[in-house]
């Protein structure tokens, strides 16, 4: 059995006011003439489809017409699940009707326990949910983290689940120590995210979506398949592509991740600005999406503006010549034996550049602790 | 056969600040328990079936559900058309797939050629599309008004038909003569809207969306469903639901209206204020939506809030104590006979309480007529 793991397509993706829809498009066709020549027989898509629950028209163009080309033209069935970003709601709208056409729309936890089956396969889906969600649907309000509310999910998972075909588990989440890009927005505020790899020895394969780094992880078994592009400048040097696996009860099982070549990538340039707008400097394409760092540039009314005229796609301007955040280590550290009303009152000094008057003190103080006794007073 | 006729939902309304999500879930609740006593061999939804091009989850869920119920749980053939109202890419959404099953959403004009045939009876589909899509679509400028438009798709289709069948055409648009109510949005602004019945006689009926009246027109083989429920006070006392249509080529066709309860009606009340909160005054429901026309309350600091604990479901509150309006159909006359930059200088007078300074005066009149010579200067 061949697969093809692929997530994180985020479509309608918009970075510092620049939309990726047409990025998006380019890829997902050299995706298609991918899956067409590889004649898998099935596509997992992993979660985040889309970057938000409220699509653009165009996004959900992008999505009908793709998966109409895989599905419905190629004949190959998918599975889906919802992301982080997905609105649950939007993603599994007609997902009945596709069924039959073996397109698999998965965001409900219920359907943790019905594996779809293709020969002696069978993928077991479970779509993002968030604490308090796995909560409510185990109506045991003790789940507390993502570990916890996964292990429940297992437990389910393994009344049904049969030794003896190979399972392969499609979810999008964190697992520990995996790789972080700054484009994955948080599964949670408050609790730990990330989950241990151990959790999934049950399975035989696991296929992920949410980080965005095809190599983020180090484990025989446990695979992200990666972004479908580069969503961030902190992922300007990740490959991005898709994973080719081949599924074999007795031979086991290959994942091989395979690149596919953007329209335009993500550059990050650090460099003094004369150079850059003398091109004394070889960019690998100027016409990729640029994030500057650049020195000395003072002298210049709308240095902006005449990057622009060399490099159209530039995203990012930042001025390096003064090192602000040098000292954000010792912040860190010093952060830990200060008071909290110690913190809120350096960050209220550090951005409004004046001290917290009494009376606010009072009030925060009041707010932070409201059964203390007013100690000032 | 009999064909169900239904159109003009607007899932997702809200009238003055209020969702109409529930009373919608409730009367479709009805109208499908109508469709399973009926068994009609299809249901035909004639355009708006939602109230904007963004519907919320909530109204996505509530058209997904109520479609599954008819269509995959009955197992009733659907035809659906979008109306000036829906926005053409959302609701699409899915129909390669959905077509499968029998469900036809139709959003493109060039499928009017493709009529949905049912044993002896072809359906032919012409979606919403205003004068400029029209225009574009048969790539000729000259198309000005609907009924230019018109008269091209219906020539396009007379190539197709099969005189031998019954023929239906779903479309939305207006009628001449239709009765109108504020609900309906304008389908064009500066252009004639409404088409003549001489039009369609190439059909032996004509299943219409658009019109909330359901006896909008008196004619033969044109019919309005209505919409699904009142969504204009100006549709307080119209009757709503349903048509039932039978279809014979030898005996001719009957569509025959079948009202629905609604949870809530909409009620226009013209009175006192105290003989309103005095109840002296009967209402039909205390929980049905109000739109009170009310003398005499100047005396009271809040009537809103009063009126609420007694009709919860007050929407609106006019006082008519003085009548500002009663001079609106001198106005109305008085138009026809007044130059284009008299209608405006009069409207902005009415509006602002200024007068145009003579610098206005002069490019409004080179706006309505570029040509002319200004005849002023």
């Amino acid at each position: 059995m061949k697969v093809i793991h692929t997530a994180d397509w985020h479509l309608g993706k918009i970075l510092n006011g620049k939309s990726f829809l047409e990025d998006q498009s380019y890829i997902l066709d050299a995706f298609v003439d991918a899956v067409e020549a590889e004649q898998p027989d099935v596509v997992v898509v992993a979660g985040d489809l889309y970057d938000t629950s409220y699509p653009s028209k165009e996004a959900i163009q992008l999505l009908e017409s793709t998966t109409q080309r895989i599905n419905l033209k190629l004949g190959i069935p998918m599975i889906m699940i919802n992301g982080n970003h997905d609105g649950r709601e939007r993603l599994e709208y007609g997902a009945q009707w596709f069924e039959h056409a073996d397109l698999y729309i998965r965001t409900q936890l219920h359907q943790m326990v019905e594996p779809i089956c293709i020969e002696d396969t069978c993928f077991y889906t479970l779509p993002f949910a968030n604490v308090s969600e796995l909560q409510a649907y185990f109506e045991d309000p003790e789940i507390d983290t993502y570990q916890d509310g996964l292990e429940r999910c297992l437990a389910e998972m393994k009344n049904v689940l049969d030794p003896s075909k190979t399972n392969i588990l499609i979810s999008h989440l964190t697992v520990q120590g995996g790789t972080r890009s700054e484009s994955e927005r948080p599964l949670s505020i408050g609790t730990v995210e990330s989950v241990t790899q151990q959790t999934f020895d049950m399975f035989d394969l696991v296929m992920l979506g949410h980080l965005h780094h095809p190599f983020s992880i180090n484990s025989e078994f446990i695979h992200y398949s990666g972004s479908l592009l580069q969503y961030s400048f902190s992922e300007a040097n990740q490959p991005k592509g898709y994973r080719c696996v081949t599924v074999d009860k007795n031979e086991g099982h290959q994942s091989i991740f395979r690149p596919l070549e953007p329209r335009r990538k993500l550059e990050v340039i650090e460099a003094d600005y004369d150079d850059i707008i003398q091109e004394r400097i070889e960019v690998d394409n100027k016409n990729n999406y640029f994030q500057f760092k650049l020195q000395n540039m003072s002298h210049v009314m709308d240095p902006m503006l005449h990057l622009k005229q060399i490099y159209p796609n530039t995203l990012s301007l930042m001025n390096t010549t003064h090192h602000f955040a040098e000292t954000s280590t010792e912040d860190t550290t010093e952060i830990q034996h200060m008071s909290d009303i110690d913190i809120i009152r350096t960050f209220y000094e550090y951005i409004t550049e004046q001290q917290l008057t009494e009376r606010q003190t009072e009030k925060l103080v009041h707010i932070i602790d409201p059964e203390a006794k007013d100690s000032d007073s």
